[in-house]
């Protein structure tokens, strides 16, 4: 069964994006692949983007949809086996996966990390609870870990965007006042692994990415450094794995600005908090991308949602 | 006008089983039945299985579906004729339904018991109110004391797995550390009484169910007794009716086993406490027939709506 | 662009009550104007009527509907410009409303006043925000200073059964135990304005309307002098403008009742309060028209979409 719970799920990246390019042009093309057929969207964390895009991408792929939250207005589940189920949780994630199976022709599924506990978050126990016991394709609306819809319409937009042959893709980290997940970051360094481009990792020391997410890398502790000669920056705040889910730096000299971006284009997954992780001038100038790679959030959902349909 | 509130709107059930067969082996044979019609489901409680599988019953049929959670999303309503509403209430259930009336075709409502005034939830003032007032078939996706949606399902499930000609059925009680409703084990006891079954219902002293609600009945107060030669087990917490809504028994001994089991076929209606109503082995094992009851909701949901669509 | 945020965007008003006469007899008529359209409702407050009839409606002309409780499920908005944004807003209206429009055609917004800063009432932020950067079309569900689809559903009401050539219509205010925003008023008196009646409103001493809204008037505050002779009584409670937002009265001779009606034709927009508002018997009597107010915002809906896809 075809799942897109990963990056690694696509197997051919060429191939997607030049799919992506056709979607881009005729987002109608394929309006009766998923006839017949329903799509659940089960949210366990609050969603704009990916709520919209994914319902947009669906209907027209001709699927039917139906949503739900899955904390208020279902049942709060135990995801331990072998539990006595005498506290907070009603139902266990094996029977319900299941039961939405009988529901369902796909299932996508949103459950953010919980930052406290780096093996519950590393285990996607919800995420992997519905690959599991669902008996359907999974797809995956960001994880603890992982937002594979994410990286695959930042792909799509640095496709479109790119100039140089091989361009300098520099992430570079920015303050917030809350603990973010690491799932984001994740998932763009790695699709960025998979692309002709050249990744500059910057952040604060502390902030080091999960090697067993990303792979061993070689952060650049200067953000200066590693935005010279940048031709996108990507800009995103997350919380210390090493210090799990702590804000260990909040130092706002690593807000992005206008003078710091240069002539790089800018990149951000949104929502973004303006002049905290990056200035006004940024986001209302004319570099920023944020709004093709909120475009593009439909064409990548249709590219996995088409994906998940070749298993039916 | 036609309703499905109560097993009782099921005239000739040999008839309903039949076509739900029928419905079983093609999901999609009445397609076109609901045609330009609009079902709105109303939730004053959370749902999982009943607010998907009614969403995809109603879609099976061709009905357009609006879903919406009336406490979160609309205003608090008051239930009594007469009453001056300077209180928390902003809306009366005559104006609500009435209206509800004037934007769909078919309305469901769900709404639990209260637990704390056995008379107001034998009123069912919710589901009868939408019923006196929207002017529209109504469906019950669980009131307070019937789940009828539930008991056909049930049927249906047993009729594909019944090989005696008169099984033997045993409703058994278990322990579940908050205050449930009655709503299904009534329906399921008026559901069996119309069935070619041998219903046996075990529970502890002081958990007799109303009999209001199912008739004068023989409880037999040893499980053990009770499910000697059963060939199907149905599961069930319910809180007393007698100390109304309370919690009289937590005795962990009336949890099912495999052991308990024996060869026979487990029910419930789920979501269920693992280890708490009933032990994992008979969940996981070969006799569990909740994800066919699951399945079956669909089903019911299809033959109700069909039911409805008759009105119009 | 076009939009429907006030009553001022309807430029011919006889032509919409004609053809709202015509879609009330035939409310398939249009069924494939939208096709192949999404309409986007985002709810910042809570709705019933809203909710269900712009739904209704917006199938009714053939176009998708996706669903948002804003607050709930998305995120806390900032509104203000060039704000640091390091308190509990995680995205600014620009980025929001933009990303909106990216997934849909058309986007309705509901956002009710604040009631605490008349400024920021009146500089209708969540709506004027979508109008400015969300790039669609959008609809006014309720708004802070307006709802204009309750005063075309009036409308299309009074000339549903107005018998008298140029009838005496009263807006009678009315108590309540809470701070209710002034937008329903605010649009019924812009709306009168330009139908052919005498149109007078009552009300205690300090409960003007903002005439920066409705314009100078000269307000009656003996309700039976003003209602003398009445052909129309449409009832209905605002908070205070002059003392912001405050319950500066709840005196319950203003209530309306059977007797004061005498035989005049009751309006109200609903949710109303029974023996606060209005007694029972004026609700449940021959001359109320909540109901047919209540289907006319389906009709009233279909129009002002209608006019939005002008723009498509």
């Amino acid at each position: 069964m075809k799942h897109f719970l990963h990056e690694s799920d696509i197997t051919s990246l060429g191939t997607w994006l030049a799919k992506g390019r056709e979607l881009s042009l005729d987002p109608g093309a394929c309006r009766n692949l998923g006839k017949g057929k329903t799509l659940c969207l089960l949210f366990f964390n609050n969603s704009l983007r990916t709520r919209l895009s994914t319902q947009k991408a669906a209907r027209l792929l001709g699927l039917e949809v139906m949503v739900m939250n899955f904390g208020g207005e279902g049942w709060v589940l135990e995801f331990e086996d072998g539990t006595r189920m005498d506290g907070a949780a009603a139902e266990h994630i094996r029977e319900a996966a299941a039961v939405v199976g009988q529901y369902a022709d796909l299932v996508g599924v949103r459950a953010f990390a919980g930052l406290t506990d780096p093996e519950a978050d590393a285990a996607e126990r919800v995420l992997d609870g519905f690959r599991k016991y669902s008996g359907l394709p999974v797809l995956n609306l960001e994880s603890a870990t992982a937002h594979p819809l994410q990286a695959l319409a930042d792909a799509l937009t640095l496709e479109q965007h790119r100039v140089a042959q091989r361009p300098k893709v520099v992430l570079s980290w920015a303050p917030h006042p809350r603990a973010l997940p690491q799932a984001v970051p994740n998932s763009f360094v790695r699709m960025m692994a998979r692309m002709p481009v050249e990744l500059v990792i910057t952040h604060p020391e502390g902030y080091e990415l999960d090697p067993a997410q990303v792979g061993p890398y070689q952060p650049v502790y200067q953000q200066e450094e590693a935005l010279e000669g940048a031709d996108f920056v990507y800009v995103k705040n997350w919380s210390s794995f090493r210090e799990y889910g702590k804000v260990a730096c909040q130092d706002p000299s690593w807000m992005m600005t206008a003078e710091k971006l240069g002539s790089a284009a800018f990149m951000h997954c949104l929502p973004v908090r303006r002049n905290v992780v990056v200035e006004d001038a940024v986001l209302d100038g004319p570099r920023s991308l944020v709004m093709d790679q909120a475009a593009n959030r439909t064409v990548a959902a249709q590219l996995a949602l088409m994906h998940l349909l070749e298993s039916l």
